[in-house]
């Protein structure tokens, strides 16, 4: 059994905790939150404190804090020589204080408090110095159903910056082709098998493989026609650099 | 039963055969392609032809080839007042011959000719002059279990643009993501369930109140990581383009 300590009752703590619970290699020991109230409707299942003082001894430590409060959470410690991690996709792993031994467990998945998660769909990037350590959080992502992954500094950082473009950008785009379907009355509705479906190619076969559509054909009479139906110049600047975009993935332009 | 001749043998007109050919209620009475050679593998199970002129009599005409051959087909056919329709997203309703009756039968949905399609996630934009056209086209939705809708012109035309911001575009960003992640050896694989997840909450929340990331927050520390990492001017012009989008949209920054 894997003893857990969890500090910070945020969106990814707080899943984190629940899916904890219902595994049986996992034991969520105590968990800390800077406010208490926070975590209040759990003090009959697992001990809550708000006291980084009380902080029980544990196999790892679970910061999942807002990323600027990572580094001076663990300054506060008072403990030395056990494993710490954060879940943070940019917060350095020296900024876990060197007087622990230092871990990241980065979570690549989207968490809103609402959602429901599925573990098995949450890829783990794990980082750690030490050998052991890592295969210790390699068992708690098994625990939890979850792929990982060993993963050096310089590679979680880049999917971090990846992860913006297939989130955060895919669900602009999305955003605009709401605007622009509403703009005539049309139902966003009807696209939403569409939306699904590019998600799902990828799964399977490479972006590069998957592209379609008029920009990559270089199918001037349709690029024209929608040239012509964008009247707002904001979605007409990503709709012209996108073009040019896949076209210069396509070797139809230098960009 | 609903008779139908389909004109054409790409990608979409091979769907639609095969789903007709499993439904109770429609029957693909004959196949017309200028080149025979590309449905000579169906001719034991249908009546085929490369001769406009030997086309039989059918409830429905449904003109699958390229947006530019459209017209041009539809002023060759020998008959008078029958149902003619055309799959495209951009071409005109008026593009097809008044001689006959017109309408629209749009897929909105990514066909390629080896991926499965599943109907179900279909649906089609349906325009014609008629109301009894209309409900005929209905009903061949209703048989391939797809959903549909009475869409015009305008709104058509709306939706395919929309449908290249949801398709082509945001494949175009899992395209520079899989740059990104290559770029430091990490693997694109990792970011596959985010894009699934993307994808699924769009399904039920307004992408207005999907967002989250940096961008949304204002969080300069990390725009400001991220920024240092986009080594590739062309990723960073796109970064820099749906940052402004999404502040623009959750109230942050004027365009
Ligand atoms: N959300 C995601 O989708 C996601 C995905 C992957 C990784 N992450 C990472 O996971 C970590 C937590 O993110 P989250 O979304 O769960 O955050 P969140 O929902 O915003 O919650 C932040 C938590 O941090 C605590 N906190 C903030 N400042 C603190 C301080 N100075 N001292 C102690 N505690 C403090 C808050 O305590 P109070 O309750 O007292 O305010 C709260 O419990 C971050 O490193 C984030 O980058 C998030
Ligand atoms: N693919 C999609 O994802 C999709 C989605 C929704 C709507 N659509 C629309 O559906 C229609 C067909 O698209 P597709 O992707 O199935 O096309 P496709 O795979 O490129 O096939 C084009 C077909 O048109 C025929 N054709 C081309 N020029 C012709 C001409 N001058 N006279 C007679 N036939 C001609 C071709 O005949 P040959 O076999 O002899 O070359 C071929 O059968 C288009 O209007 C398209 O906009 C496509």
């Amino acid at each position: 059994m894997i003893s857990v300590v969890i500090l910070g009752a945020g969106n990814v703590a707080t899943h984190l905790y629940k899916a904890f619970k219902i595994t049986g290699d996992v034991k969520v020991t105590q968990w800390y939150n800077r406010n208490i109230e926070a975590i209040n409707a759990y003090k009959n299942e697992v001990s809550i404190t708000d006291d980084l003082s009380q902080l029980v001894e544990a196999d790892v430590y679970i910061i999942s804090v807002s990323d600027d409060a990572v580094k001076g959470l663990t300054k506060k410690l008072s403990f030395e020589n056990r494993l710490v991690v954060h879940t943070s996709g940019t917060v350095k792993i020296s900024d876990i204080d060197k007087k622990n031994r230092q871990g990241v467990f980065y979570p690549l998945q989207s968490f809103s408090k609402s959602a429901k998660i599925d573990f098995a769909n949450v890829p783990f990037c794990i980082e750690a110095i030490k050998s052991e350590d890592y295969h210790l959080l390699k068992d708690i992502a098994i625990a939890l159903g979850s792929p990982s992954k060993k993963v050096n500094s310089d590679q979680r950082k880049v999917l971090h910056l990846a992860a913006v473009f297939v989130n955060n950008f895919t669900n602009q785009l999305y955003r605009v082709a709401h605007e622009i379907t509403e703009s005539e009355g049309a139902e966003f509705e009807m696209l939403k098998p569409l939306i699904l479906e590019t998600a799902k190619k990828v799964q399977d076969l490479s972006p590069y493989v998957a592209q379609t559509g008029p920009a990559k054909r270089n199918d001037k009479k349709t690029l024209n026609k929608h040239a012509k139906l964008l009247t707002n110049r904001h979605h007409k600047d990503i709709y012209d650099l996108l073009t040019k975009s896949i076209q210069h993935t396509h070797g139809r332009k230098k960009l």
